[in-house]
This record gives structure tokens, sequence and C-alpha cells, in this order.
């Protein structure tokens, strides 16, 4: 019986029509990146499970993908696992590799295996796919793209700003309006401390990052239930209900963080950062958003979220300052920032705006309709002539009817063909068709080439 | 304690020294395959399991690696699997996806399962990466790139010749020089039939297929041990001893095989085929090769084998026609031939050869020495406007020694500095110094800008 032609759950076929789409994509993110200053890198997309295991929270390991080991791989299985029936447990003596999870956690340990090799500050970025064990549903799926840039060994705000100035450049060519979040998890620790409650900072993160979606009241709620005092969430409703630009909030905030030396350090480095934006012209296009949270699992400074203003998407694009990251592997005391965008929810976002115009599928300008044997040799010479002038040129390969090859034509979007028929050969010419206009030319080859070079 | 840094055997980091020139022989692989008419799709990295297994022979189903169920995969394990330890048996209930093993049979599942949204002809490209879980070896990797170019749905043996042109193209711009061997599997059917030991078919292929190893007297002895009798073998050793032109093997042939339609017909196509290669003037470059029998599991018709003449690396590229690929999933009657360029090996040969020149590792022109917060902001002025008008531009992140700074910008290849301190600020100007030859010049911004555009 024949198998069935479907693929796994969550992951995608990508045909041309979709593939040149996202290739417009990558190629501006990368152009961006590479105009200031980032080199590529790339790394395998197995990585050993150790390498993996830990650095995404539980949660993480669960949606981690596993590589059965090749061979006899219950040789070596770990009996006790087995004999318990424990797939968690087992896993880790039956599969030695895993798919890569994102591009950071490799950056890291490529940073640690090749500094000898590289350059700090090293500014690399990756364009390659991730996976994740996840429930697909919109704007999610199991294997997907991220586009990575960090800057590493070097601790100033100016990588922050740079970067910031690469998200907007990179939308603004992709023709998506955006708002670019900011905010500096030094800041939450000073907010967190102001009101003597540094060891409910995660409880404190977790509940005001969700007051977008349930409003202050909720916020207020789950505060409560976290053992805070009245007076402490009055206090961080009055930062968090500060209405003013983000210089206003900074003031603002340096008059309640005057006790706490992270948070006034956090702030200044938020106003180091905007001195910068303003130097760039990008004031208009951030938000300092003091409920932003993401990634608190590495994030030690500025952390950076970005989403589309006219789709409900999430978040396209993020990031944020690490000091640690390498010391996972034994390198310490480098700190770097990067920002990832997700090319796979920015594609949905453009396919939804309809920003993404007219994109060929193919370079083709010109097929030569095959009309059998005798006119073929005529039609090659022609076909030579043109590719080596590369212009990008097909013969239908196969002798057929006129009318299905001039369909075929159409349905590949191909603007012209060329008919070289008996009464061409004999003039020595070809007769060229716009594929639109419906209008045909008799022409010389070299007057064709002139016109397609 | 720390994780230890580093990949799993027999993958590989690509460090932008080395991903640039990856990048390179990919870059030309595709623009020609789009100068051709090709158009590029992708398939995920991950297949249902099925689709791969029965593929590539019992040696291609061991070297499958196959992804672990997610969540408690022990709960549908095969229990008698279990209890026997067979790993091989329980693989199937606990890992239902495998990772790509080629490109050609996720192709062919493609084409089947999207029949009702492509073209036939349909001219499809692909470069991604594959996996096998081989032992490690030179120019053997777990995870390697293979770059295909398929044309499905004409059975013209013009599209052999366009990938023979288009492997000359791709080689030519490479500087690799290189031998096209051709043959047809027809003709090895034929040859079996004129000895009239047709079911001993693939002994026989096996066997000459060594012929370059292991000479023509063992040849001999492994006929003769698959039962061949001696006449036969003498018929053999006859053809395969025969020298000539392509064109004079084929009818020294024709004669021997008139009693063989199927042989008669191999003739016929390599005739054909020879007839376009000379149209397209390649007789130089191809070689027929009664010899070559690879991929006999699918090929059908022409087969295509390239070698580099100038190091010992194995194949760098091969191909063929196959009649029978999508009737696997249920698609019948739809002929196919296609190529796959080794982009691993071919850049070992590359490296072997050094042809690769100098490629750049990144685009950058100019990096801008920081002299500290006061000359800052003058320079970002500068850098702004480099990018403004497309000059890939950096600044040095941090305040750091000028040495440090210069020999950073050595180190990473960037051809030109840009410094500003006091006196060009109260000038407007800029000093611009070229890193390789050290000669410095006064500009004005402007004068700069128009130099690199």
């Amino acid at each position: 019986m024949a198998n069935k032609a479907s693929v796994p759950k969550g992951t995608r076929d990508f045909k041309p029509d979709e593939l040149v789409k996202r290739r417009f994509i990558f190629s501006n993110i990368e152009s961006v990146y590479r105009k200031f200053g980032f080199v590529e890198i790339e790394t395998p997309s197995m990585e050993n499970i150790e390498t993996l295991t830990g650095k995404y929270g539980d949660e993480g390991d669960k949606l981690l993908f596993r590589i059965l080991n090749s061979g006899d791989y219950l040789a070596k299985a770990d009996k006790d696992a087995l004999q318990a029936n424990d797939s968690q447990k087992l896993s880790a003596s039956i599969a030695e590799k895993g798919l890569r999870y994102d591009l950071t956690v490799p950056f890291a340990r490529f940073v640690v295996q090749h500094r000898n090799e590289i350059q700090f500050p090293f500014k690399r970025y990756q364009l390659q796919a991730v996976w994740r064990a996840d429930r697909p549903q919109k704007g999610r799926y199991r294997e997907f793209y991220q586009c990575d840039a960090d800057i590493i060994g070097s601790k100033s705000l100016l990588n922050e700003a740079e970067l910031v100035q690469i998200i907007d450049e990179v939308f603004k060519r992709l023709n998506i309006r955006v708002e670019i979040r900011l905010n500096n998890r030094k800041i939450l620790q000073g907010l967190a401390e102001i009101i003597k409650e540094e060891d409910k900072f995660m409880a404190i993160t977790i509940a005001i990052d969700k007051l977008d979606k349930i409003g202050i009241e909720k916020v207020r709620e789950e505060l409560s239930s976290s053992g805070l005092k009245t007076e402490a969430i009055d206090k961080i409703h009055e930062v968090l209900s500060f209405e003013g630009s983000l210089i206003e909030k900074i003031s603002f905030m340096k008059n309640l963080f005057n006790e706490s030396e992270i948070g006034m350090e956090g702030l200044a480095e938020m106003q180091k950062l905007y001195e910068y934006l303003s130097e760039f012209k990008l004031l208009n296009e951030i938000h300092f958003d003091l409920t932003l949270a993401r990634g608190l699992n590495y994030y030690t400074g500025t952390i950076i979220e970005v989403v589309a203003k006219d789709v409900s998407m999430g978040s396209i694009c993020g990031g944020g300052r690490y000091d640690d990251l390498t010391s996972i592997f034994g390198l310490n005391d480098v700190s770097g920032v990067g920002i990832s965008f997700g090319a796979d929810r920015i594609y949905d976002v453009m396919q939804e705006l309809d920003v993404f115009g007219e994109i060929p599928q193919q370079d083709t300008k010109l097929l030569i309709i095959n009309f059998g044997e005798e006119d073929e040799k005529y039609a090659l010479k022609a076909l030579s002539k043109l590719r080596a002038n590369n212009i990008a040129s097909e013969i239908y390969p196969d002798t057929a009817k006129i009318k299905k090859q001039m369909n075929y034509t159409n349905a590949r979007g191909i603007p012209f063909v060329i008919m070289a028929g008996e009464s061409e050969r004999i003039d020595q010419k070809y007769t060229l068709k716009n594929m639109e206009s419906g209008e045909q030319q008799l022409l010389s080859l070299e007057e064709i080439i002139n016109l397609f070079k």
C-alpha cells in the first residue's frame, strides 16, 4: 500500500510562492544585520542533550525534541527507569542528543568553545530553524525560524541602542508598523526593593506582566494573594499608573527609587539608552513598559519586545541583556545583549496585512515553446545564448500542444514566450510574445538579448 | 559544574570565515538553478517515520535519526519489543518521526501531497540539511547539505541534458575541474539480457561497479563466484574493455545489444542525450562509464555522477532518472530526473584546491573609533549618515584604548577606520585611515560617503 503523503503535526512544506516571501523576510533581516557589522555563524541542528536541558525551565525540558540513540540503544538503557516505566528518566540514557530549542544557548556554547578563534566584542547573527514539541496553534509551529543578532563582550548601552535601530529599520523595510517596548530587569528589582519585598520579586513581576490582559484590579488581587500588604500594592499601583513620556517616567521613578541601588542603576541605564535613541531619532518608536518581563530566566538588564500595531499576533521580536549566559559553559564575566526576530510570525503578520507586494516565484523571463525535433535545435541555440548572457530562460522540455505550453507559461507567471518554427528559422529570427499584452514581435536573437539584458 | 562546550560527533559549527565560503557555494548553485528556471521549495526537517523507512534499503533504515515521541512515550510502547529488549522493533512505537535522510524522498512526498497546487513539468530546487547516523570520516558528516534540482512530469532527455549543463556551469563557476560520468540503467539491464543472466542483474552491476577499485581480474572472479559462465564473463569483459568516444561506444554496443529491447532503448537514450550535449558543446566534459551504477534503488534510466579531477574525494554530485518515485505515495506514471550537489564535499575539495580566493567575512567598510562620551555624539552622527547611505559601518561600542580598537579592526579585516576627536569636531571633519596602507586623510562626511557609495 502506498504511504500517506503528509507531514508531522506542526511542521510545514513551503511551496515556491510561500518560500519567496519567506526569503524576502530573511534577506531584509540579514542585510540590515550585515549593514550594522554582524557576521554570520551556524550551529548544528542537534546538540548534546546536556547542552540543552535545564536551560529553558522544566516546561522547556519537556518541549525538547530528543533524538533516539542509534543501534542497540536498549543495551545501555537505564534499567531502573525501564522497570519503573519512567519515560522522562529513561530519555537521558536512550536519547543523548536533542534538536536546537533556540539560538541563544547554542550561541553561548559556541562562544565558549571558540573563544580563542573569535574577536570580542563579537557581533554575530544566525538565521536557523529551532524545534519545540509545543501544541501547534495560530502563530505557533513545531519547526520555526529564529533570526538572532547578539553582541557579546561589551557592556555599552550603545549596543542596545543599535539593536533598537536594527528593529526599526527591519520593520520599516517590511512595511509593518510596530511598537518597540523597553524595560530593564533592574528597575523591576528596584520596585521590589522599595516596597521591601525583594524575595517576592518573581511573583510581583509575573503579576504585573498580566496588566494588559487582566487589568489593574485583578493585578492588585494577585499581588495581595502573594502576601503583599496594601501599602506595597498601592505603591506598585502608583508606579504602574503614572502616565508620561519615557523621560518623564524616568524622573518620576528616580524620586521613588533613591533608596534602591539596583533600581537607580536600572533607571540610569534606561536614561542612557534614551539618550542614544534620541540621538538616533527613535523616541517616537519606543515605549517604556514597566510591565514587560519576558525571558526572566536569563535577562539581567534591558528587556526588549516588539509587537505589531495593526495585527494581534503577540511578540514578533524580542531580546535583552544577559550578564551571565556563557558561565553555564565555564566562561564568566562576558556580558551580552541580543534580539531575535520570529520569521514565521512576521510572515503571518505580513500575510494578514497584505504587505508582501508582488514577488515573482522565479527569475525566468522567457520560455521557448517547443515545436518538436525539427525546430528544437534552432530553439536550443537561442536558449544557450540567452543563458550565456545570464538571462534566466527555459524551454518547454516536451513536444506538447501549443495551448498546453502557453497555459503552463501563464500558470508559472513567466512574462514572455519565444516561438521559433520553420518560418522564423528561415528568417533567422524569433517571435517574442508578451504574455500579458499578447503583443508579438519578430526579432533577431541579438535584439531579444538586448531587450532583456 | 559547567557543561562542556562541545557538539555531537559528526556535526560542526560554522564560524564566519567558513560560512561565507559555504554561502559562496550555495549561492552559485542556486543562481545557476534559477537561471535554468527552477523554483525553490523547502520541506520540514522531520518526516513521519513511515515516509522514510524502507526507502533507502536496510542500511539506510539503520542510519535514520529517529525522534523520540514527546511525553510519556513508554505508555504506548510495544510491550513485546520491550520484553524482548529489541531496540529496532521498539523504535517504531516510541519514535514516530525521523530526520530527513535525503531530499529526494521528501520531494516525492511533496509532489504527491501538493499535486493540485503545482505545475507539471515541475522544476524545483531545494538546498537543505540532511542527517545520517553514519560513522564520521573524511568528507562524511552526520549533518550535511544537499543541493537538489529535479524536473518531474517530463520524460524528455532534454532535461538530462540541461542538468549536465547545470553541473558544468556550477563547477566552472567554482573553479573545480570535473569529470561528468554518464550511464543508463537500461544499458546495464541490456548487458544482463544479452548474456541471458537477467536475474543476476544486481550481482553483475555490483561487481562491475568495482572495476576502478579492484581491476578486471578481480571483477571476473566476483562474476564467476556469482555463478556466471566464462562465456558470459568474456562478453562483459569485451564490453568493459572497449575504448572509444561516447558515440563509438554506442555504435559498438548497438551491434551487441540488438537482441535486447531494453538495452537498445538505453542506447537510444544515450545517443539522444549525446546529441543534446553535442548541441550544448559539452562532449569534452562527459564520459560514458558503463561501470557506473549508483543509486540503483530508484534510478530507472540515465545515471549521472561527478568526480573532481584534481582531488580524490569520491562523488561530489550525482543523480539520474526515476520513473516511479512518487508511486510510493500513490501517484503513478510520473517520471522525474534530478541531481544533487554535495555542498560539504565540494567545500572540502575547494579547500584542498585552494580556489576560494578572498571572501570577506563581513560587509563592514568602516569602523569608527570610540573616543568616549564627549566625542561619541559626533561619531554617531557620522554612523547614522553612513548607514542611511547603505554603507556597512560600525562604531567600537566601548571606550577602549585606541590600540585595542585598532587591533580589533585589523583582526576583523575591516579596511578603514574613522577617527573623530576634538580637533576633527571643531573642523566638522573626520579622519579616514586606510588600515592597509596606513594613509590618513582629513575629509568631510560627504566626501567619505562619496568615496564608499
